[in-house]
């Protein structure tokens, strides 16, 4: 029997992997998650399977990669086909909370050609990605009336009909005006709300109140912050925890931006690539993340602390994890999307509490995982496995559990790129048909496969930061060739048999004589 | 303004290339076909997308690839979610009406899923995969309720519960014993119904009554035979139509058996392998399958003989086509799948009866021409081209109407195959996962990644009949190599964002600021 009962699956929006101290970011404390981490296993190489909120949620949530579920960027809607997470946990009576952002964008074309009543309860369910909401907000926009949040901070006594945009990104500068944050010029200001009503406090607040409501009932909760995801402005105290000196060297040298590839360079002229290519951007905002995430592990404490005396530590699945991290100048890029590892690393961190996993608490794994990974994972800790002829992760307890030795593992992540939508893609001329990438990446390599543009190769071994493009090399053009070979690989096995199960599939093989028909008989 | 009022789409079942007269048969005289390719236009090199009727025939339907719409082999159900030729016409509020078979199987659990009524009117679409069901008839199982070919059968006398077992596919021996078709042993001869109660004279009236119903009112037609498919009983004359010696000669030698393939080699231990091998099967079968196809043919040359007097030809579409061929003992095979020539290659004629397609009326064309180009093809016909970003064929008006040279045109087709479902896979100790292939054939090369298998490649110039496998020839590595990684770019252009438009795509680009995100301003 799993001692499992709970799943809290946490996400944070935009976190680089190397942001928290367990991951051994020097001046950057995150007590907190780090004594998850020491609770329960930490992974060391955990990767998306694309570089940006959209794609790489739905990945979390459906268990497929991009090229599978077809949400392929922010604003794709993610196909009513899609069977999500919650989903599964529907179809075992079970519901999947949310408190927070999940990016679904619905699919209103094919809920509408399906004659789906958005107001059924099935269409509510599609509609919001299979989650139960207790309160969606996805932040970076005015929150509608999915969220309790801006009611909330109007009874805190922030007048405005707007008070996200009036108070929450907004400071008031030296000579008294009131200032946006998203310029990010002035995000060295304190935000204009109280430290306690701010976007963190009040998500966390939604999980600690849906806890104590559920008193001993199982649940399952995504809990989903917005930040330390733009527009980049903290709440004070957590705005001045950092100087600009605390905070991690910039990952770029000159020798990039010579004979560069073209998209990245395409990305290099987009409006946040140009700010984050000033150093007096990078020394305003990556304080101000940086506070964002000492806020973050903060009101974790305060989560996990009212966990442990709930006594649902004993009997809770954790997951922590985010969709993908934040250049902050690295690259000369700001931003997300590409390829490189500040972008596709995550941290992620399982507390398993069952007795089984007592075999790798405290551990920190170096076996690669994916998002895809998180509802397998999900699925089996509630005694589930979910239907191998969609689910394309691996359940992680085969690591967590201790893997024995003779159990393979994969050895290379995939992540993909749907720049249609960007700028990028009108700089080179492209259609929104071929303008695609993706990557491949091994233990020494970093690979990425561009649709009717050069390709790129980065060894990690010899050049960890990922400083140098081998794409155009010579001599590694067989590495180029191998990795190709597994991208083909990789494709081909897609799940895209998405209508029977593979158990169907055994009971149907041979099975024409007994439906009556007897081709080949002489 | 097009020319085109009404469509007629004719697919004939289980049909080779090369067995009509106008393809080069030398006895198997197909003149109402022949009359048909001079009125309009001939493709030479026509290949089917799958080389089984499911997965082609899906594709005939939808415009996509198997690895696309998913129903990768005959029992696999085409998910709701893909859109068929009919619901495209549909949206244009017409019907695309359906005589004959369709393989269509209905994705029942995905429309459980999503509470669709299947007695509802979308419901009654989607399972009939966008069809408006004449008569729905898909051979070689005893017909349902669907078809009325049963009932037609018993008012003409042929008194039996299951009148298509007991006559139209039974025969009477020397010794006076009603014998089966099954056994295909038995069919040198004639079948117990009379020719004119034959599925194909049956089906081509369903057709000429269609016709006749609509008087002038337009209409899209799928008349869709199950011929010359076994159980390969034909109706007296057809069935002494032809001789042994009248037929093609065998394209197979021992060579082939030596070191084959291991999936090849394991389709030649299943029994129509083994039934085809001997020469008195093949001297048996082949020359009832060329009746088959006479009649059909004789059936056609009614059929437009209607449409003449009627005035149709001047305004009708027809195109004339396969699912796939047969192997009638080549390379040591009986029935259909994998990807020789023989099964790949289908007759594909177009009689466009605009004035553009006189540019080309008449001629053989050698551009290379897929199963997913017919939706494209009748779309632009009828005046409303479908979604780009669905539809993954092309318009054959492109090269009907005489196509400027600069015009790019394809110079490579794909096709897949599923053998889950067969006792290959099982030979070879597969799961229903790996048991897949892909091919890619050039006007020169054939080429076949397998998963977990070796590849295959045949010279079609050295060797057009594809009797050495240069699939291990360390001389072939870089050809090889050249056509994985076409292979490769065609899976990754694959057509998965399926949820928003192009159009749609191009609106959205660079929409954040309009949407009140102004990230990455300093």
């Amino acid at each position: 029997m799993s001692a499992v009962q709970n799943v809290l699956f946490i996400m944070a929006d935009q976190l680089r992997a190397d942001h928290l101290s367990c991951y051994g970011h020097p001046y950057l404390q995150t007590p907190s998650l780090d004594a998850l981490a020491a609770r329960g296993a930490r992974f060391e190489r955990a990767f998306v399977n694309s570089g940006v909120c959209g794609p790489s949620r739905m990945s979390y949530y459906t268990g497929r990669y991009p090229s599978r579920h077809g949400a392929t960027w922010n604003r794709v809607p993610l196909s009513v086909n899609e069977i999500t997470l919650g989903e599964y946990l529907a179809g075992q009576g079970r519901e999947l909370a949310l408190a927070g952002k999940t990016h679904i964008i619905p699919d209103k074309a094919g809920m509408e050609r399906l004659a789906i009543d958005g107001a059924s309860e099935l269409g509510v369910l599609l509609a919001r990605g299979g989650f139960t909401e207790l309160d969606r907000y996805d932040g970076h926009h005015t929150p509608g009336e999915e969220s309790g949040y801006p009611a909330f901070l109007r009874r805190h006594g922030y007048d405005s009909a707007d008070p996200w945009t009036d108070y929450v990104i907004a400071g008031v500068d030296a000579d008294g005006r009131v200032v946006s944050g998203w310029n990010m010029r002035n995000v060295h200001l304190p935000s204009r709300v109280a430290e306690p009503h701010s976007e963190t406090a009040y998500m966390t607040d939604q999980a600690l109140d849906f806890m104590k409501r559920r008193g001993g009932q199982p649940w399952v909760l995504h809990l989903s912050y917005v930040k330390p995801h733009w527009p980049y402005m903290a709440p004070a105290p957590y705005h001045q925890r950092y100087t600009a000196d605390q905070c991690l060297p910039l990952r770029r040298n000159h020798e990039e931006l010579a004979d560069a590839h073209p998209v990245v360079a395409a990305y290099r002229q987009q409006e946040e690539s140009v700010s984050f290519s000033s150093d007096e951007c990078v020394r305003v905002v990556r304080p101000a993340y940086q506070g964002l995430i000492r806020q973050l592990d903060d009101h974790l404490g305060r989560l996990f602390d009212y966990m442990e005396s709930a006594g649902l530590m004993k009997n809770t699945l954790i997951v922590f994890t985010a969709d993908h991290g934040d250049f902050l100048g690295d690259h000369w890029l700001g931003e997300k999307e590409l390829f490189y590892d500040t972008v596709q690393r995550v941290p992620f961190i399982v507390m398993d509490p069952s007795v089984e996993a007592d075999a790798t608490r405290g551990k920190a794994l170096a076996d690669m995982v994916e998002s895809v990974d998180l509802v397998p994972t999900v699925l089996r800790a509630l005694g589930t496995p979910g239907p191998c002829h969609l689910l394309e992760g691996r359940e992680l307890q085969t690591l967590l559990h201790g893997r024995d030795g003779a159990t393979p593992w994969r050895d290379c992540v995939f992540s993909e790129l749907d720049y249609s939508f960007r700028q990028a893609r009108i700089l080179r001329g492209k259609t929104p048909q071929n303008a695609r990438a993706w990557s491949v990446r091994t233990d020494r390599w970093r690979y990425v496969y561009w649709l009717d543009e050069p390709e790129q190769l980065f060894d990690l071994h010899a050049d960890p930061d990922e400083y140098q493009d081998l794409g155009r090399s010579s001599a590694h053009a067989s590495t180029r060739l191998a990795l190709r070979e597994r991208l083909l690989d990789w494709m081909l096995r897609g799940k895209r048999r998405t209508t029977i199960s593979d158990e169907a599939v055994e009971k149907a093989t041979n099975a024409h004589k007994r439906a009556g028909v007897f081709f080949g008989q002489w």
